[in-house]
């Protein structure tokens, strides 16, 4: 019991060191613009790290004002972490060295292992081996590394700028997360994130190490999985049970077809469990399954603006009666309710209603717009259903056309705040460039916005799966 | 027979009337900015129609330059259509008078009909009675109206400008499609129309009306409906069996759950014939159902940019590893094949690639990007998946950084007009503003965008079911 104690205290200390390092050092960093021995370290700069960085390089010099050493063997000692973006062939040899030089935590860039030929799975091998003489953990290789914003720091190579902080974090088998995607989601989604990790092909470090790190990680408020293939069924199962019942977790599973699972293996070279195997695991898991890229965006950016809806009880204002009868179609094809309001909210609904139309959920909003102008129809009738005990979340749908002009819309940001437990989410129709400015407009100020009025319903949908999967444990 | 034979011209002579007109007269025109009555005068200006136009209005003068009329009397014979702006009350009186003046084609934009209470329900008998008595056709009545962009008309009231012509048509319930939506349409899709046609309450004209003349209308080479009902389910399959079979036909049914039909009560009035009658008329008249109204815009930008594909086998180009796998997945759950290439695409394909990285489809593009830039790796590799015989369709993944520029992307579309049954789609992930960008420059240019990176493989599968649909004919 004492030694496993020991041990877990060990484990949460190595992800601290990869996570909230006090020193580091780049292994074959460069003063090349544009290599990735170079763009690591212009990334730490950039983040503001202020825990100490150390370059090692043949050549010595300086690199963007950093000191550079000529190899492992001339560091200090007690660095917390190492990032080695030097070729995959000298991968091995180096992980020992740093292991000797009492590094525990080991960022490994290069690709060329075992995802590439029978060469590149002899040096996976040897690397192996090499790390578990250097009693180091190892992250990768084929990876772009990770990012943990609350200590702004990175591994990545892939040029990022400033990241802004929230509340999601991500584990995934692609460097993506700490690349591409990143800056997607930074300049198309406006939302922030805690951790970021890409896994690459988990020669030591794999999905269950990170989510019980994020699991009692106190920056991370909810998981995002995206896996090629699980590398340890019974203890994924163990391990996502535990956290997913105290935060949200989410998954989307690459290869969940044939085809999609050979391209798989040509994509990180590991070959995926017995799917069904892995099918099992997960459904058990109490971890929410996705199905499409987007809604790792889609979903991270309403769980870091918004909170957990508590149910599957929608209602929506529509200016548009189309859409009061396409997006009800919607809801129930994605099993949501859209329920009746109580009666003192229909009271108030009808109080800035045309006479003739008789006021219900979903709320058909044009003739209120008429009568009293947007803010009061919008604003009074989106705090009538808020506060209705019948509904767990709403979605507002904007029709901004030249001729209403933008209206003031911080309303709907303080509506919102009001209700700390039920999400609030806007989508739109009409003049593109409204639109974008409305969303650039209400993000930043805690509004999840998406651009095809069916996306809120469908991350609605998923988030009250979710709390239906965490009530269940 | 040859009675059959003079309705049918008589019936093709009135839609003429409505679709291109050489005459029409606005009863109610207003000098109002912002009134119906004005806007619709000013679209009809800014659309730049050539035929005459007459206005009436009690007050006499002018309007937006065209001359008023005191009353529908004093007008000119022989006017082919008339627009009605007045209030409902006024609807059946003077549907009666210009009956007796000779006009065929009546647009009535006013609600406070069947679908508002039981005195609009009496109203809408005493409408009936009237368009009987006139021997005219009307469109509507509660309807934004029609535009037809080959005659450079509409009768719509909802502000609209220059709409760009295309070849796409739009039969709806809601006026939306001369509204809202043809705006979003104009400003974040980029593609042009045809016809569209908001039916409104159906007192007269109905779904078949329309779809029979967008069968044999030239400028129309692919068709969608929005419907909340089929007034005659047994002419509806008639009547979509011929032109589906001829055309492209979508439609999305709202009211498909009981909920939406409960909505779709409160929107249009008309209450729908039964559900499952209707059901079995749709299944069986060839026509291509959808699910959501966001693809009402997508496949039409697609028919309208590129022809149907021939069937259900894709490539895509990815720069991302995990693209090629997750993307993979969502076409086969979306019954969407992604065949092995010839083996003379491979070797092509493996030309500019590393020859670490074994090129198959999908085609992972970021190693020959590397290496050759993004032109030629692109250029080359969409130019050899199209000419593979196991392909029917392409979808190019983008991903523009501030680090790799814009490329020129003018090559997409050269390429593209070089296999025209072939459809090429692009999607993006990456640097928000840059996709952007490249979505403004490319689809002028003849190639769809879309930017949720499913989109075009769930709109290639649609138009893989039509495509089947039509040969089931």
């Amino acid at each position: 019991m004492r030694l496993q104690l020991e041990t877990l205290l060990n484990m949460v200390d190595v992800f601290d060191k990869f996570f909230s390092p006090k020193s580091i050092c780049v292994i074959g960093a460069s003063s090349t613009t544009g290599k990735p021995g170079n763009v690591v370290v212009k990334n730490i700069k950039d983040l503001g790290f202020s825990g100490n960085v150390y370059l090692v390089n043949p050549r010595g010099g300086d690199i963007e004002g950093y000191k550079v050493y000529k190899s492992v063997d001339e560091l200090p000692a007690n660095i917390d972490q190492a990032v080695i973006t030097l070729p995959a062939s000298l991968a091995p040899e180096t992980v020992k060295s740093l292991g000797k030089k009492g590094v525990k935590a080991i960022v490994l860039a290069a690709s060329g292992f075992s995802e590439v030929d029978q060469v590149g799975e002899a040096l996976q091998d040897e690397l192996i081996e090499a790390i578990k003489e250097s009693g180091a953990r190892v992250l990768g290789p084929n990876t772009t590394g990770h990012v943990s914003v609350p200590s702004a720091y990175t591994s990545s190579f892939f040029p990022l700028g400033k990241i802004p902080r929230g509340s999601v974090s991500y584990i995934t088998q692609t460097g993506n997360f700490c690349g591409i995607s990143l800056r997607h989601i930074m300049s198309a989604e406006n939302f922030g994130i805690a951790r970021s990790c890409g896994l690459g092909n988990k020669v030591d470090i794999d999905e269950c190490d990170l989510l019980e790190f994020f699991g009692r990680d106190r920056d991370t408020k909810s998981i995002f999985l995206y896996l090629e293939s699980i590398k340890n069924p019974k203890r994924f199962l163990r391990v996502a049970r535990r956290v997913s019942a105290q935060k949200p977790v989410f998954l989307l599973k690459g290869g969940a077809s044939d085809a999609g699972a050979a391209a798989a293996v040509a994509h990180t070279g590991s070959l995926a469990a017995d799917g069904r195997v892995v099918d099992g695991a997960i459904d058990q898991s109490g971890v929410t399954r996705l199905h499409k890229y987007s809604q790792l965006f889609h979903l991270a950016k309403a769980l870091d603006k918004q909170s957990l809806p508590r149910g599957n009880r929608v209602s929506f204002l529509s200016p548009s009666g189309a859409f009061t009868v396409c997006l009800t179609d919607i809801c129930r094809s994605l099993d949501m309710e859209v329920p009746t309001l109580e009666e003192k909210t229909r009271k108030r609904l009808q109080k800035y209603a045309p006479p003739f139309i008789r006021m219900r959920n979903p709320v058909d909003i044009f003739g209120s717009v008429g009568l009293v102008g947007y803010e009061k129809a919008y604003g009074d009738a989106l705090d009538a259903v808020l506060a209705d005990r019948n509904i767990d979340a709403t979605v507002v749908i904007m029709m901004l056309t030249s001729e209403t002009g933008i209206p003031e819309l911080k309303f709907l940001a303080e509506i919102s705040k009001k209700y700390p437990t039920k999400p609030v989410y806007v989508t739109f129709m009409g003049e593109h460039k409204h639109n974008v400015a409305a969303k650039e407009y209400l993000e930043p100020k805690g509004i999840p916005c998406y651009m095809q009025v069916e996306e809120p319903f469908e991350v609605l949908s998923i988030l009250a799966k979710c709390r239906t999967n965490m009530r269940g444990r």
